[in-house]
């Protein structure tokens, strides 16, 4: 029997992948679970959308142009310009999801062998990207002490080589719902400039910035316009996780063209999904100032009933909608499958990921969960609930 | 300024990207331009798929599956069995079309440096899938005297090496619109079987076998189960090349394990292309006896046409609908921009695409073409008068 390759080998599976079998059990064994393990927001997708798609009428479902339809592009442009970002409709391609945008920054500008420094923790996947290029992952530690804040600038510099490529960052952060601040996102800047890196800059939750605080993109940074790629997504703007749409943005031309001979390589991003994409351009502020307010809602009831539950620590998440919390257990790989497996309150429990496939080494994240508060307010009480309950009866419990 | 990567520099383009802008001036010059050079069908989507999409009634479009969704995953298992493939809905993955079948295939059992036999003329992504990984394509000459048909095994034998993973089949064949035989397949299968070797078929042409011919697939092969991977697509199927749905499909559950941590990793394929994919099953026989019709009809005509221009020689198509034709010309890369730049026929001209794209050795494809009858009778009969004066005023003919 032939073997499969060594990239395959050393890929990571998802950091919930082991868990999957028993809440399937749970589920058959009659349990109520609540997701707060996957970034899949239960808000609905616009209307406006919605509509664009129940209204298609075309004949033929054809390839779009492999950087996706002028008319998406030119809009997105539009899109980018209403949220202080200077971009041409020349600077960027649609992809298929942010997924897709990660993997050409990783291929258009990354040799095997390469590092890319990333603060930790950090969203699991990066690691099968890196993994499928065959790039090496420079963790630098953010504390849960620090509210995940940007480790000191010198940390990073320590962590340069002659090898290191490129710098990464998530903002607003999956998992820890942390917001780099302007300058923050400046001192990376002045880093990237004096060692000559990339920095990616990977901004799904653009949109999910709480408490008055600004998003500040990359793609402000003065100077740096050859130095920065532009990682975005429809999927959590518009809650429209399954039309696989995103884009990459760059004003560095080679890069971006050589982006687009991948793109070439895979012909075209989803006609259908680029429909909902550009339609949804349209949505109405009302939307946004409603999910604003639901997500506000339920990030301030979760984050005081986590901390007021013995021995848990959650700060309080300025974007996205995760929380990276820390639990008083033993371990919580262990404790995440016994939520499911011998665990229920009132015939309900709680799936969570665990935090050791967010960290490089997995032993940093023992004491750790990321929670999404992507359920109403409802069911976030009665996960609350389950997940207080289970932390008092849990055998692996440290206090 | 930082540098892009070795990969990036070594993708390979389109093998019409150089026409590209030449084809974009003669529009503007108000040339009509027939485009037999890229498979996009003008065929329509069948009724049946659209009306899916427009009833579409969900409030969120939400990630499915990994694998895709259950119900579809199921539905097309009933489609291979109902043509004598027999697979479970558990041996396959819903793909970002057949693109990413191929590159979960590449990326799951080759390693950078293996080696991958490919009969050429060949689908010219495929250079781009095998450079992303960094495996070398050994090509074996299939000629247009044989009407490319598969070169001798022995041709096979003599290039298998110990980095020699895997060999690469599209049947029928996009260049060349060969169908290879049960006979070829099941000398492929053991010569597989002896070096123990992965066959990936790329069958995305499945359905447009012509004459009477009976398509036999590599899933057939028996005793190779672990050694085959079919790669599928909705695309050509069903005339939805925008809606990137496509499968991967393999017995050989460790490959479809591996495969599958690739899959997660992008987290889940377009949705909306989903509800497309799942409903086209049901499409009527009426709608494929339709499409044969038309296609035998076009490539009757064209391949006449073609036959009947001096010094022109186009062997006769069996599947797909695509193909490889030798001009008395010096260069086609030279004759296929001079059709577009210097030449036009009652103001109409023809883009088609150049050979040297389609074979690792550009100079053997120097005299063809891939010529795709995509268009309908009477844009093709213009589409042929226009070439066929062309080849008069040419230049750089060779008669
Ligand atoms: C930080 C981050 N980046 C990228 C993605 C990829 O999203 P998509 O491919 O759906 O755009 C996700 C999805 O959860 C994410 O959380
Ligand atoms: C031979 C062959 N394989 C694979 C593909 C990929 O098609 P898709 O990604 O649209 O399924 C094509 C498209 O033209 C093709 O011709």
């Amino acid at each position: 029997m032939p073997q499969i390759s060594d990239r395959g080998k050393s890929m990571p599976a998802s950091p919930i992948r082991k868990l999957v079998p028993y809440s399937e059990q749970a589920k058959r064994d009659g349990k109520k679970v609540y997701h707060l393990n996957i970034g899949q927001p239960d808000i609905p997708t616009p209307e406006v959308a919605l509509e664009a798609i129940r209204n298609f009428d075309e004949k033929v479902i054809a390839y779009s142009h492999s950087a996706g339809n002028e008319s998406y592009r030119k809009k997105l442009a539009g899109y980018y310009k209403s949220v202080g970002i200077d971009v041409d409709y020349t600077d960027l391609l649609i992809t298929t999801g942010g997924s897709e945008a990660l993997t050409f920054a990783f291929n258009s500008v990354m040799n095997p062998g390469d590092e890319l420094i990333i603060p930790q923790p950090f969203y699991a996947n990066y690691n099968a990207f890196a993994n499928i290029v065959g790039v090496k992952i420079k963790p630098i530690n953010a504390t849960i002490k620090d509210g995940f804040a940007l480790p000191p600038i010198e940390e990073f510099e320590k962590a340069i080589t002659p090898k290191t490529k490129a710098i990464l960052i998530c903002n607003p952060n999956n998992p820890t719902g942390y917001l780099y601040s302007q300058e923050e996102i400046e001192q990376l800047g002045e880093l990237a400039k004096k060692h000559d890196l990339y920095i990616f800059s990977d901004e799904v939750y653009r949109e999910f910035c709480y408490d008055g605080h600004d998003h500040f993109s990359v793609m402000n940074l003065k100077g740096l316009e050859d130095n920065t790629i532009l990682v975005d997504s429809v999927s959590k703007r518009y809650s429209a996780c399954g039309v696989r749409i995103g884009a990459f943005v760059t004003k560095n031309k080679e890069v971006l063209a050589t982006a687009l001979k991948f793109a070439q390589s895979r012909l075209s991003p989803p006609s259908l999904g680029q429909v909902i994409g550009e339609a949804s351009i349209d949505t109405p502020k009302e939307y946004f100032e409603e999910v604003y307010n639901e997500y506000i809602e339920r990030r301030n009831y979760m984050v005081e009933a986590l901390n007021k539950m013995e021995g848990v620590t959650c700060p309080m998440p300025k974007g996205a909608f995760y929380t990276i919390t820390e639990l008083p257990v033993d371990d919580t790989d262990k404790f995440c499958q016994w939520m499911l497996s011998d665990f229920s309150h009132k015939n309900q429990t709680v799936m969570m990921a665990p935090g050791s496939g967010f960290y490089e080494d997995a032993e940093l994240g023992k004491q750790h969960v990321r929670i999404a508060y992507v359920l109403n307010k409802e069911d976030l009480t009665n996960a609350m609930e389950a997940l207080e309950e289970g932390l008092k009866q849990y055998p692996g419990r440290t206090i």
